[in-house]
């Protein structure tokens, strides 16, 4: 190899993570503190929206509907995934929140328990097509109990 | 047909009419005007969150990324047909909101309004799954317009 192959080699190299560093300084600046909160409060509304029917038509308080069981059980499956990316590093505080700070010191427990709640919900928005209303509200549970599980361990409720 | 008869369809009719008036009297109840509020908010907060990467994607601001951009119009044409619910009839007021009073005058064209942010933002997840950037760039402008097109009508910006 010569010299200039060599030059040529490095300078390519050192463009390559200049811009890999100007990308993540991007991803990085773009998100503030009370942003980050905002959205994963934002989401965690709207999947109470979506599951305050489902409790309902389980508890027997309002009438079983296995299509509107199902409409909600999808949004529920579509916003779950959605929820991880409002608890980036330095968002424990900024705004008023729920969210304790056990969570970005024990965060591969606490993507565990997401990832756990992800497929829950997409078991409950799988199974609400099937119309089976045992199976449903079996499902339900579960998925409960995943909110439950995380929301035991890193959610402030006083 | 028979005076038993006719009293037994009598009562039937009578329940189901009462199942109605109850299942309604359930989906109207539920709803207090600052959770619509509370829930309105957090559907535009997520739509925005996943809105602005585009936006600095399309200004030049960030590193053009097509994958990262067909991520984010797919949530986007996910949140979007959920957001109309947000704004039942009684919910102009109840918490601080920057709905005008008349969106619920002129239900129709607000309906109408949402229809086609439904439809842009859905045609933004179409053609991002392309990877084709200037008819991504294009669609995205039509999105925009369609979220400026009812903000300008119906958004109390002050």
């Amino acid at each position: 190899m010569t010299n200039l192959e060599d030059t040529m080699r490095l300078a390519t190299l050192s463009l390559s993570v200049a811009a890999l560093l100007a990308s993540a300084a991007v991803a990085t600046a773009a998100v503030k503190p009370e942003t980050a909160i905002r959205y994963r409060q934002s989401a965690y509304t709207m999947i109470g929206w979506n599951f305050g029917p489902l409790a309902q038509m389980v508890k027997g308080k309002a009438p079983w509907d296995a299509a509107e069981f199902a409409r909600h059980a999808d949004r529920i499956a579509s916003l779950t995934p959605q929820l991880l990316e409002g608890f980036p590093e330095g968002s424990a505080t900024g705004a008023k929140t729920e969210a304790k700070p056990d969570i970005w010191k024990n965060m591969d427990d606490f993507k565990s328990k997401m990832d756990d709640l992800v497929t829950q919900s997409k078991a409950l928005a799988d199974v609400a097509k099937s119309g089976d209303e045992a199976k449903m509200k079996d499902q339900f549970k579960k998925t409960a109990g995943a909110c439950k599980a995380c929301h035991d361990k890193y959610r402030n409720e006083d």
